[in-house]
């Protein structure tokens, strides 16, 4: 993997040159997902220091090397701070200021402006300017063994749900139900859970992060779970919606077609090409046109790949298109309050038509199950 | 409990005033502990605005108010965005442009450089002014209720590691092991961990943050867990060291003997008007004396309430002295590459000797036990 990190680094210096800076611009990374996709790893408080010759630096807090790194193949040195209470991003700002780089490019969205002082005063005579979401924005296409990661993930999810699906639900509180989700995806091979597992049943039903309570499920509820695996630091979402022992109510059936058919509307809409403000109306204006204008929040999905929910955000506002490879999620869902709701939500990878169109790597079912 | 955040930020503003801050001052706090120190919750992205009339208003980004709030007894205003791509910092700013405010004190330690430029920009006639860490220091000493719920926290962690003792261990792996305790946490009545749970068997004994793998813990095996529940948003860490199956053998015997005197002696050293460096310094020598001059890392301890790991660092560089109704950890240990260690960890509460002496909240037994 090691390979894959140094063509990533090269790949961002190059564009960090090509975007106007001159020749003595070096790069400061400082966000947890960004160094991992840079290095492969992530220490707390770590940054990265790219320096415009080649050289490549991480600076961690804690004392030892991460056992991820330190064989050397890759060209990054790794620097280990010994006093305890040395900032990392101090130490990269003293690097950087003896060599002959002028411009040092940060991440002013995730730099605290605290942190950002220190690094000036160590370093006056460098002129920091904003890479901004450089990285990110690198990391929207992903190639195939991040998919692959991705695929590993989903089926570790589908089977852990699987599972849960086959036991007796009734009388279960959330919060027990979602542990024992977890407690699955680690059984399947999950590093961890993508985010904290949500499960709502009854009124809870339909929410989009409600945190598991001690209520039980009932005959007659709506249960709504969303999970995900972590697997080799990439995150994928699964969310179901069942209805508990009896036949669904009406309201029940007519309330899940809708969200159904707003989350097909927001899938066939993934394609490349396609913007990303696009598939959030193709789900939204179907809930919109029966009367649930806010039901859809911020957007109707976004990326995933070492985040849960990076860039793109598909979402109204959202400017851009959609690429080949881009892995997103589509989350819509509906909450009656007081009476519940249904989310469902995929991940799925945009693919050309040619290509067989959206990938789904969620396969579990998305029929009304009443289990 | 709105009495108690109202009073809370009442005396913010009169500290934030009071330190030469002119009338005129008003507080913007962004840090999620701080937030739910002050107001009961912290939804994401939240900020809270302390006028220096009086009026206090937490700016949300989600639609909705959060559960907690909303009952109009302790004088907050909730503002909930409803443009999806609104920032919070941004609409706070644009509050305080409107009033008498001339100055902002921000969180510079926990505002990223993008919101502090962002908020400058809507309100270009304020004075952005550093809060620093007003409120973290506020909350140093806790009240009874405080205490209380740190007390609860403590007794469920001392159940859940207390059950887990009597099962069989041998031929289990780390990560089930934490998953068990991690739920048994929950079937006590935890909210949730305090802290990732970190199991380590053999040579992975002993280590701080160890992320538990799917190493089986075998006989003779040094076992080290570390975990802690969470009540009410308050987290308390135990950790503790075992020898699987047979009597332990003498190396283990030392390095257990060697770790539990540094952790007494840290214990010891607790007391109102002690300093920070202090104790750690009582571990610290032990364990120097003994060939281990780089065991014990950044610090032997630190606070611990809505957060574990709050201020006070009890590291060889803090200044500053223990007052009584601080909770704090004190966590020494000694890892031997290859072979494993030890780690004993406590959650306590300083009181002065005529009240007893350091309150220990995690009684669980630092005997050696052989399981």
């Amino acid at each position: 993997m090691s390979e894959v990190h140094m063509a990533r680094r090269s790949r961002l210096r190059e564009r960090s040159t090509a975007t106007g800076a001159a020749d003595g611009t070096a790069v400061l990374v400082s966000t947890p997902a960004n160094l991992r996709y840079l290095t492969g790893t992530a220490p707390p408080d770590a940054v990265l220091l790219l320096d415009p010759d080649g050289y490549d630096t991480l600076v961690t807090r804690a004392s030892g090397v991460p056992p991820a790194l330190g064989d050397g193949t890759d060209a990054l040195r790794v620097r280990a701070l010994t006093a305890p209470g040395g900032d990392p991003v101090v130490t990269a700002a003293e690097l950087a200021g003896r060599g002959r780089i002028r411009v040092l490019a940060v991440e002013e969205h995730h730099l605290t402006v605290a942190r950002h002082r220190a690094l000036a005063a160590v370093a006056p005579h460098l002129r920091l300017a904003d890479l901004g979401t450089a990285v990110e924005q690198q990391r929207l296409v992903k190639d195939e063994d991040e998919i692959a990661a991705l695929r590993i993930a989903a089926e570790i999810t589908d089977q852990a749900l699987g599972e849960l699906l086959e036991s007796i639900l009734v009388g279960r509180t959330e919060r027990h139900l979602a542990l024992e989700l977890e407690r699955r995806l680690i059984d399947h091979g999950a590093e961890g859970s993508a985010f904290p597992t949500s499960v709502g049943t009854g009124r809870n039903s339909g929410l989009a992060d409600h945190v598991p309570t001690d209520r039980r499920v009932e005959e007659g509820d709506f249960l709504t779970v969303r999970l995900g695996a972590r697997y080799r630091g990439y995150r994928c979402r699964i969310g179901r919606t069942f209805v508990i022992g009896t036949a669904p109510a009406d309201w029940q059936i007519q309330l899940y077609d809708l969200v159904f058919g707003a989350e097909r509307a927001a899938r066939e809409a993934l394609a490349p090409g396609a913007q990303y403000r696009a598939v959030d109306r193709a789900a939204r204006q179907l809930l919109d046109a029966e009367g649930y204008p806010d039901a859809l929040g911020r957007a109707v999905g976004a990326g995933v790949g070492l985040e849960i929910g990076e860039d793109p955000l598909l979402s109204p506002e959202a400017v851009g298109k959609l690429d080949a490879c881009v892995p997103v999620t589509v989350e819509p869902g509906v909450h009656l309050p007081g009476r519940g709701g249904v989310r469902i939500d995929d991940t799925l990878v945009v693919r050309a038509q040619s290509d067989g169109g959206p990938e789904l790597l969620t396969i579990t079912t998305k029929e009304l199950l009443a289990l």
